[in-house]
């Protein structure tokens, strides 16, 4: 019991390192050798674990869609639709900013093999990210929470659209993931995609994002 | 004369050739090898022209900063900043789905040595695209084409965003690149920030879009 538990930490600690990796070199250039370096495991206990670099992307990939899926999960508590929506977006933010497996995982397009990645696909973390803000947006739809003659088709692209956006320029420019520029983004959108009933309301700045952001990164939703 | 047409036409052969071997492989992972087959030039022809990679990928920013700039003044002739705005990002979306130069160069972001890509940096392009989008929305906040309460930094970012997303999805999923997906979105944008009084005469979908995407291609400015 004692040595399955060693196998599961040395394999979490593998994966960190190779999310850090990826994150820092690309997953194209990032090596074996740099990985193994980084966790400190030597490159035979790295092949135990992982036979192969795609291997550890499946990992690194699966990590981050159980991240992305907490987060959602976490989140259908909440009443209003929007409202979720805009923290989760805040949560995915703080994600990208401080867990590097989330930061590796969400832009990953990497074909992967016969793992459990292969469910989520190359792309995946992101395409299950688009997935929930469609649903989200229907929901909202659905409850009468979108404004007159907004699709929430349409609403859902240009959301999903900003935040890859807010994602790619965030990993050369950091202030992009900070909280501000997420609320100022949600408080230019609001008003054109929110019923006017339910404007006043909604917390483009979320309504407690960064205490289920940290619930979150350490896995357990606030429920 | 007759020799160096010879010599300017290789390398133009060969940047285009770089440039889709990038967008296929991945810079990271691109070969010499691939691009030298890619181009139908030897070997020794690539180094005679470019004497690494990264002079290559040097090239490609280069050729994609000027077809984005090409883009940029020949808008600036309109009238409505806005609608200049919303044309050029259809010039953008054209020259991504059809250029691979452009596809390969906007989201580059490799350190570069003394070529003229100095000047344009990692992620050059991308950054270069940025700072225009922030400029034609000081512009329109000037000329009063903005909405009451809407500030030129912010619709700015939420924008520029927008545009890197729909480029990052683009590229894994073609739709995004296309026209109608464009249009959708500045038709759910332009109610929100342009000022009630030049919202009617704004299009969407473009007022000459792919005329102009057309001209920026083959390196003429339409004025």
């Amino acid at each position: 019991m004692v040595k399955q538990e060693r196998a599961a930490r040395t394999r979490e600690v593998l994966v960190r390192a190779a999310a850090e990796v990826f994150v820092e070199e690309g997953f194209a250039t990032a090596s074996i050798g740099a990985i193994s370096k980084r966790a400190g495991v030597s490159a035979g206990g790295l092949h135990f674990h992982f036979g192969s670099k795609t291997a550890l992307a499946e990992a690194v990939v699966d990590r981050a869609a159980a991240s992305v899926r907490v987060i959602t999960v976490s989140r259908l508590a909440g009443g209003n639709a929007l409202q979720v929506l805009v923290d989760s977006t805040h949560d995915l933010m703080a994600l990208l900013a401080h867990d590097p497996v989330v930061s590796a995982g969400f832009g990953l397009c990497v074909a992967t093999g016969t793992g459990d990645a292969e469910a989520v696909g190359p792309c995946g973390v992101r395409r299950q990210w688009q997935r929930w803000v469609e649903a989200m947006f229907r929901t909202a739809a659905r409850n009468g929470e979108l404004a007159d003659g907004v699709s929430a088709q349409d609403a859902a692209a240009a959301v999903v659209a900003a935040i890859v956006g807010f994602e790619a320029l965030g990993a050369d420019e950091g202030a992009w993931l900070a909280e501000p520029s997420l609320a100022r983004y949600w408080a230019l959108m609001l008003p054109r995609i929110a019923a006017d009933g339910s404007l006043g309301e909604l917390r483009a700045d979320g309504s407690d994002a960064m205490c289920v952001a940290g619930a979150a990164r350490s896995g357990a939703p606030d429920q």
